[in-house]
């Protein structure tokens, strides 16, 4: 016994999501068609639009409706700082900071054993961009984690002999945190990287 | 700073699925945008698909895109036998038991509170359809909360004086379960149903 045909349909579909299972998308298709239809129709008209309509920024290369992004259109921003991220997502999460620079958005992270190197996830083009720009530094904001890191490093040895300003991001116990609950890692970069209190 | 248009508006539309935040909304967008639109197509057409084609059984108020489900027009099926049951979800639920029965399915549970009463979860319908069929049984199989209970003890009192055998699911110990683990109510249940081992 299984389901009717195209509520099966639906629930396979249901199962490209993230995090979604067998049970979970059973649960997503039966709740869209017993209470609420119209928010089901709305999303795949939502869905049907931002697949076909969102393509990548020619500039910072991060998703986009328009060939440039409203971030790298804005003339307001700072055209000497250049921020280098793992993906869209991490673009929203720096702008909450504050910072108002440039972006370059990479493909992810570099991944040897799966056969992702430099031109993979787009080295090649922050260097073009970073030659056709007028940047005193780069912020390379990849992931903490050891991907992150080479990936990070290997970009550093790459600009190494251009004359910028290179950073990374600050490692250290996260705002609210507890010092039992921080590993050992972050807890020695916390360590490492203390500060004098000025007052 | 805030996302793209279309973008934004696929977020909104993921919220309307249940257990899905803002968080998780967000991640289920850029994942599809930026790894699987061919997926995120397929699920547009399901959705819609879905949401015009289904609609509900004539005779157990069930889902489904015929007039009369794949169950009700099984004709090996029992026909003295009738699960009432709370949803959809339930039907394919009970189905695993091997039950080759006939469904009947509610909307929902009593709620006075919410203004549910028993003409808006379907049992006139109910009625009816137990009038009109040669019933033998009918197995209560509403939840086993305080609600679903209180649905149960309405319907088995509305048919009371029908020539019917009126039964509701056992209650006990799940199996795999631990005694500690098992709250109080469901172990006095197991204790007062306690059956002789048969050698």
């Amino acid at each position: 016994m299984s389901f009717s045909p195209l509520i099966r349909q639906l629930i396979d579909a249901f199962r490209v999501l993230p995090g979604v299972g067998q049970k979970t998308a059973q649960r997503m298709a039966l709740q869209l068609l017993e209470r609420d239809r119209s928010g089901g129709q709305r999303l795949a008209q939502a869905l049907t639009a931002a697949m076909e309509g969102v393509g990548y920024c020619h500039s910072c290369r991060s998703l986009s409706e328009e060939e440039v992004c409203h971030i790298c259109s804005d003339v307001r921003r700072d055209e000497a700082l250049l921020c280098v991220v793992q993906g869209p997502v991490d673009v929203f999460a720096v702008e909450q900071t504050g910072y108002r620079g440039q972006y370059f958005v990479l493909k992810g992270h570099l991944s040897p054993l799966d056969g992702l190197g430099p031109e993979h996830i787009g080295i090649p083009e922050l260097i073009t961009r970073i030659n056709k720009g007028n940047f005193t530094e780069v912020i390379l904001a990849t992931n903490p984690t050891v991907e992150g890191e080479a990936t990070a490093h290997y970009i550093a040895q790459v600009l190494a002999d251009k004359d910028l300003s290179i950073s990374r991001l600050a490692h250290g116990m996260p705002l609210g945190g507890e010092l039992e609950m921080v590993d050992g890692g972050t807890l020695s970069h916390a360590f490492a990287g203390r500060r004098p209190i000025v007052f």
